[in-house]
């Protein structure tokens, strides 16, 4: 008779202050924080997660927690889980962690979850110059389905997925990445045009104590102090995974981490119901607190031989993934493309970023011909299964970047006719719309320059 | 009875030059050049097209021609052709022209490719800064499938589809191009910082004389003179189509096209047996001449309706596809991630190409530990039907990249295993090679930093 | 707020006896069987259910308990349930009940089931007459997926669902029922051809208070000895639903049943993890208890607008279906075929079940080939994502039937291989067998005519 | 260099009779058939044949050719082909032949097909009861796409297949078959309970030198008259493969077929652009000429190896397939049941047949609620791509079959509605119905006997 039951190594109460979990949660990456669990090698455990915030978007009719959320809060982890071979010897630094996620979703009773854009003064998103304002949806949860009252006409499978998956860093890891991540703060607008194309800031996110939540480590003790003002913050992935967002890794998916520590630390968090390639809102994906159950296989001396260091040192690698076998099927999709040439007409040169931007202006354009508002447009291409592509990247000065969606999640067809006949119910323009605050910043928004004329 | 074949509109013979071709081919964009057939929506028809350097690249042994291969020659396409109504009304400028791509492949007794990367002197490719010389392999179809004798023990279904399917500029559109690509070309070196991490070669290609083709405008008159000097080149994909190299456009795909002149003018070529998302290594597609059988459909006013003007301009404005029924299924993917951090360590902001460079760099690494070489692998991502994700955009400093390999195109399992299990015949490294040229130039290689300690 | 988990409406104990459950549970169909609970349209509910058998099959080293299993007994279903509207108006005789399966899956701490087949003596299975053994695999989960420590070598995602949906019969069909099955069981074997060909008996299973379970209804009372008398064994599928095993009625998948009595009384239960077209084991998904998220709508007047009666009444329907989005994707499968010739030789007039018949001992046969037992694969092809098609029922005398398996559920590569090449471990000999227990009847063993030469 | 494009080993032109081809053709199975070329294994050839009936039927508005079809014409097989290794060592008996369609499609000129039924009296079909008439519907194809002007508010890719591909059968093998059948054709219906309820005659098509056509063997002479006498005829799909009507037999597929004389002696025929499983209208595919691109393996000792005898000889067996890559993706379906109670009410045991006779009765009755005749269900049903499936063949007495219709082929929504908001436009009853044929003869046509009441 097998073990049948995941063994629950991370619970969480969602109606508790991430800092008050039996099992201390943490929202930082560091060496020195120290693991809360063991897991063997081989069997299958379960992790449970608080949403990304810990509690502070609220399931309500405002936009308000967004317009004020202080992303030096962000992302509350579960772990770190120290992992062992079925001997008791732990991961060592130079193997390649592999973990499967046997099955995952929302927790029971929390059923729910948002996909929000940032005011243009605290974060933004990837086309905040052109939406300034904070805005929020809620989404709530019909077992595999997910649909908003804010965005009527949609109801879609999620592809459910964590949007972290990490092992912790080696303090020369950790130093890389503070170095390069403060030059980019300090000279990146400069030197980079890109800059000034995507509004986002700030440029980087730099550690900083404030907020920091450290797991077993006490707050306010040196030991706190010293790693609070070292630690990494978890918005970027980087070489150790992180919040890679990567939505089709879902139920069934591996991901072949590489190991820097000893035991690996491995840290979990910022479940999604569902997200789009991009998640192009920033708090983009459908939020939710959840669950994983997953299986470890530690592959010895892996990282040298299956990863690729690809820089000034070893530690630059990436993880490898593969991809489950239960995704939902669409067989039909409407696809936008964008060219990198910038909203004022400025030609760049093989630029994805601004070909991608361009291709999501216009499919937000496009959908608000169907009766949508922008604002539900872009937190609908944010957080429903659609696919960013990289489609040209040689053909200079233009790379060419496409937005595939599904056609099936509408009420209506949205594909372009020419008899103009309506199939299905169209949404109408009184319907409610996202929730959302005023923008009382001074910077001015992009305007369509085609359109003032 | 219904007509049962469709009407070969343009027709051409591979044994013979471009230039003597029976209709005119061309090869820039130019709102005069003539329509050489009109063709009516509804039915369906065929037009032939050679390979896009018009028969210059050989199915030899050697890639001396890739190294001399002179850009300005290309694409060749066929067409332009004009698009009627049943009544005989052309389209107009403010229509949308549906194309649907009712069939298409290869020419039978033509049935071969190559897929190739450019001198680094002579236009390179993605990473031509890490593969400076020109390399070629060679693919032969055995119906569905493509085999090169150069990459061995892999074999896999076509997704066939035009590189480029494009309506005519107007005079006003074209005025654009050339002016933000002149732009380009003389600053972008100094301004944007993609350009000195992508070392690709010119910046933009700009109108030029040479090797111009321009169907039934003859050589050397004043007016081919005139067109010649200020015609596009076809390189980029633009707001008429053109080179979008997606790769998914395929059997039963339809293309919505802005019509910016009388007739629409619709032209075609740069056939591919098969293509990665991003074409990387530039020449990168399974390069073939084919034919394509289409039907149009003219969407009166659909511009308007249905496109969105982003830029000065309601000219401003990108094609919408959408995808055919009759893609290879594949179940199971390995994927490689990069990060918008670049090969020196240094980080980019939010950069998608840079990190869809490292997604790539990291994916012909890992191919290599299974027998290929790098130029092997380097061509196989840049033709096989890998795809390239933007998966997050928005997690500032780092975008996350994805290229995702289908697994069963290979002979052998080339996951990650912890037993090191060979399942399958593995590729010996005493096999074949592309085939190449010497490096001549004197630019540095990049060298994988870590690499070299 | 929307309400966010769904309501439980029956929950189960595992632990507890079928009769012992809070909700009494029932194992028959009949009208007057009153219902447990209300349930009203729109809501998500959930359902949770013992396995088919309550709990008899365990998990253990013999397969004594499936050789003594008393057939009287099944299934254990959860419900009724009557069905309301919005207003209170309960579902009504001649209105179709769309039941949407919002999720599903195996309750959490009995994650595990089986898969079996019957003594020969004791309801067989559908190869009985070769394999007349009890024998019994026992799976255990790892969230989507399933293993064997009796079947080694395979581990495939589940496409979970419940065998039996279904609404209560009114008293009219169920006395068609009665009628037509006691017609069968009395002179079947001397009318039908196909009795002889298909060993498995009895011909039909017909009422019995032997072991009935009536929900509310007191046992021994007068109403219970009325009701046990006449009330539906709840084997095979009808005109209600009940027993479809269609294993594509998963996650996502809707189910438009007829409603013969006021409220519907929907029944559900014998929860499957996973199983093959045909069931052929009989005992043959892998059995497990489990729970279903549901919505219900009462779609008025719906059975005449949308079913087709076919037969001597209106009542002579069947239910719709429409399948859910997240099957399991597999790409390449190995096909097995049968004729309508049967292992003696004899042809039969296009007979799909001969000719299935013959297209399972074929795959059973040729997975013995791979080293299987033939009783290992009989139970792997009953409870695996196998597909059996209707391939060709026309050509006469000939139908052709055949079964798909997904070649990625295996370790090993399965496809014929001129050089023998062995591709992933192959399954040895010596690995274990499935639990089995002796036959002791004396009826003959099918022996294949052709090895006994 | 390679050979660039498929040998043609057998052309034909269909403005010919079958038996003016250049190449002979042949339309029955028999040893002594000789071979009309060569191919070695591994180069890939091209095979061209006529449709079915070898030009028979007409593109024209009239059924009447149906009607008058004499099935003893039937089906012209291009071949046979002495298949040798690259030794020139022919196939032998006991080898396994693996025969991939690298392609196939129309012949160019030729782009269309038809659907038909046949009458009551000649042949008839699944549900020839039901519908007497003989009837007709043309399709045309654009590309990938067919769509008829019998049958309006379709359009749909094809999955084009050979119903034929075979081996010659030895002279044992042959006269297995023969006895076989025709101890059926005797016999069957006193025997067989299944003739009464289908009811499609004759129940065995025996030799009979009628229309026979032997390929190199002239007719008339002493060896015409011996092989015309015993060969058997092509339509039933047997141990050699033969009219398998395997509709996901098409592009990238592979059979693995027995080898019974020296040489193989490989035939295809019957090509079909698209075909729904069972093929129930009999002339039920979308019938056309066609061209196969086909590569061979010889597995030296392969049927012994891999192939299950199964009966009274090693004869006995059955080919294997492996379905290809690039089948037409469909998301969403629609699925009628069966079960085995026929229409007059009568209960079957465990009958997939008369189980699929209902759910296609099912699915046809649904059908004409949405403007289209059930003629126009009927053959449609037949010839687009439709999955029939064996869901359950244990429950006794029940057999469950299912019927599944993928949803994007119609015009309209065809799901069942409580609002019956019309989605896409719905086809009227005013609307062209299939071209039909009186039924003259003076069997009585099966009413559906609820609605005569």
């Amino acid at each position: 008779m097998a073990p049948l039951t995941p063994r629950v190594v991370v619970a969480v109460d969602v109606k508790k202050k991430p800092w008050e979990q039996k099992l201390p949660l943490h929202n930082r990456w560091h060496p020195d924080i120290p693991p809360v669990a063991d897991v063997t090698e081989g069997e299958v455990f379960r992790v449970e997660m608080v949403d990304w915030t810990g509690g502070r978007v609220g399931d309500d009719t405002s936009a308000e927690d967004i317009k004020s959320l202080d992303l030096t809060i962000t992302h509350y982890l579960s772990g770190p889980l120290r992992v062992v071979d079925t001997k008791g010897v732990p991961a060592k630094p130079g193997d390649l962690l592999m973990v499967e996620i046997c099955n995952l979703g929302p927790l029971r009773g929390d059923e729910w979850g948002y996909t929000a854009t940032f005011d243009r003064e605290n974060g933004g998103g990837f086309l905040t110059d052109h939406f300034p304002c904070a805005t929020k949806a809620i989404w709530y949860f019909e077992g595999i389905y997910a649909y908003s009252p804010q965005i009527p006409g949609v109801r879609f499978p999620g592809l459910a997925h964590p949007g972290i998956v990490g092992t912790a860093p080696s303090m020369e890891l950790l130093c890389i990445w503070n170095e390069r991540e403060k030059e980019l703060a300090e000279n990146g607008i400069g030197l980079l045009k890109l800059c000034e194309v995507l509004h986002q800031r700030p440029l980087a996110n730099l550690p900083t104590a404030e907020n920091c939540l450290l797991g077993m480590i006490k707050e306010g003790t040196p030991e706190w102090k010293k790693i609070a003002d070292e630690a990494a913050r978890t918005i970027p992935g980087r070489e150790n995974g992180g919040n890679c967002d990567i939505k089709n890794l879902s139920r069934g998916s591996k991901v072949y981490l590489p190991v820097f520590v000893e035991g690996a630390n491995l840290s979990t968090g910022d479940m999604h119901f569902s997200q789009g390639d991009g998640e192009v809102s920033f708090c983009g994906a459908i939020e939710m607190s959840g669950f994983l159950e997953l299986k470890c296989e530690i592959i010895r001396g892996g990282m040298r031989e299956y990863l690729t260091p690809m820089g000034p040192t070893t530690l630059h690698v990436n993880p490898i993934f593969e991809i489950g076998p239960v995704e939902p099927r669409f067989s039909e999709w409407l696809v936008f493309e964008g060219i990198s040439v910038d909203e004022a007409g400025r030609q760049h040169f093989l630029d994805a970023t601004v070909a991608y931007k361009r291709a999501v202006l216009n499919a937000i354009d496009y959908l608000s011909k169907f009766g949508y508002s922008k604002e539900q447009a872009y937190l609908l291409l944010s957080c429903c299964p659609c696919e960013g592509r990289i489609s040209g990247i040689v053909d200079s000065p233009n790379a060419v970047a496409t937005l595939a969606i599904p056609i099936s999640i509408f009420d209506q067809d949205i594909r372009p006719r020419s008899g103009k006949v309506p199939a299905g119910p169209r949404v109408l323009k009184k319907l409610p719309d996202v929730l959302r605050c005023t923008y009382d910043g001074n910077l001015p928004t992009t305007q369509n320059p085609c359109r003032s004329k």
